[in-house]
């Protein structure tokens, strides 16, 4: 039995893409595209960032990504609308299956190990009434996801070894970021996408965070 | 005046996208979608492995990406296919602008610096009959761009200061990688897109190779 579970936050408990109804409100026919764009660019700017050396909170890479986005699609951000969806990020919806799937857990410890920077995920995780036994961001480490020494602090924090630690993400090459270093992985998979070819496997691929 | 022009291979002087035509003629309807999509993936896989401590040869992660695109689409992709798609960039088109920029600068030294693994860039750059004063690759890196070290390997190789190359991508986040380092950097901005948002800005943006 693992000892203790480590979720992934953005894209795995919390939908990101719930930030679409309000980038529609703002932009009609323009919300899916803005939140996929917006998603995306945010995830390579850590990338990108992290390999440059030049590390920024989240939340500043989270404003950046949407400010290029619009760009991109060619609509006008002013600071109030960038204020306005940078907010939604602090009250993100929950996936339907979260919060039975962490009430079905058992005496584990549970954390949340993210990319966020804490003046984003702390409010998030406040007004989702969820509770964990330790919030662990990146920020500290000033690199994202998924170089090793992200997974490496849940080990470190939690003092629970790395083959005892189930990590849970979404996100596919987070998954097997963690699985590279150490940690036991599962996917969760709720699009049918194809496994990442990054050179390792989850431990368990599985459809819904209800099937932990 | 600059004492050495380096430029990126892939989508600056050869165009990755000219993969799209045997694409179309395996898939038909598919062939635009695979070659964004392959491409999307390649660029990531060389972020997240490079982060993750796991390098791999820019050929095998292309062939991964291929693998990926084609299972995320829902094309079957056997060895023949694969190997056929493979060898496309072996022969990818130069853009037009590209050879004439090529014969229209002095007498500078000028280089490429690529991604590219040997085994990739070797040939393609043979058999489009341009020449170069070196071919430098991050394999003996381990790492891939924007990682300064790859363009400290330009300053290295050339033995001409940071300040005295002028480095020229088509790849926005790759000439804003250049800059953080400390090169001159040219962005070829063929597609009117938006800045990356990196903390960084291109010394020019110029919207084709003609106009160096």
């Amino acid at each position: 039995m693992p000892r203790a579970y480590v979720f992934d936050a953005y894209g795995t408990l919390f939908d990101v893409h719930s930030v679409q109804a309000r980038c529609e409100a703002f932009w009609p026919g323009k919300g899916a595209a803005l939140s996929q764009l917006w998603r995306a660019k945010q995830l390579e700017y850590t990338w990108q960032r992290s390999l440059m050396g030049r590390y920024e909170p989240f939340s500043r890479i989270t404003r950046e990504a949407l400010e290029y986005a619009c760009a991109a699609l060619g609509l006008a951000l002013d600071a109030a609308r960038a204020d306005a969806l940078l907010g939604e990020y602090q009250r993100l919806a929950l996936f339907p299956d979260a919060r039975e799937a962490l009430a079905r857990l058992g005496s584990q410890r549970r954390a949340i190990l993210t990319n966020g920077s804490p003046d984003m995920i702390e409010p998030l995780v406040a007004q989702s009434g969820l509770s964990f036994d330790a919030v662990l961001s990146v920020h500290e480490l000033r690199i994202y996801k998924p170089a090793p020494q992200v997974y490496r602090l849940a080990v470190e924090r939690l003092a629970v070894p790395a083959a005892d630690i189930v990590f849970v993400s979404a996100n596919c090459w987070d998954a097997l970021g963690a699985t590279a270093f150490g940690l036991r992985a599962v996917w969760i998979n709720r699009t049918g996408a194809p496994v990442d070819r990054l050179g390792a496997a989850p431990e368990r691929i599985v459809t819904s965070l209800a099937a932990l």
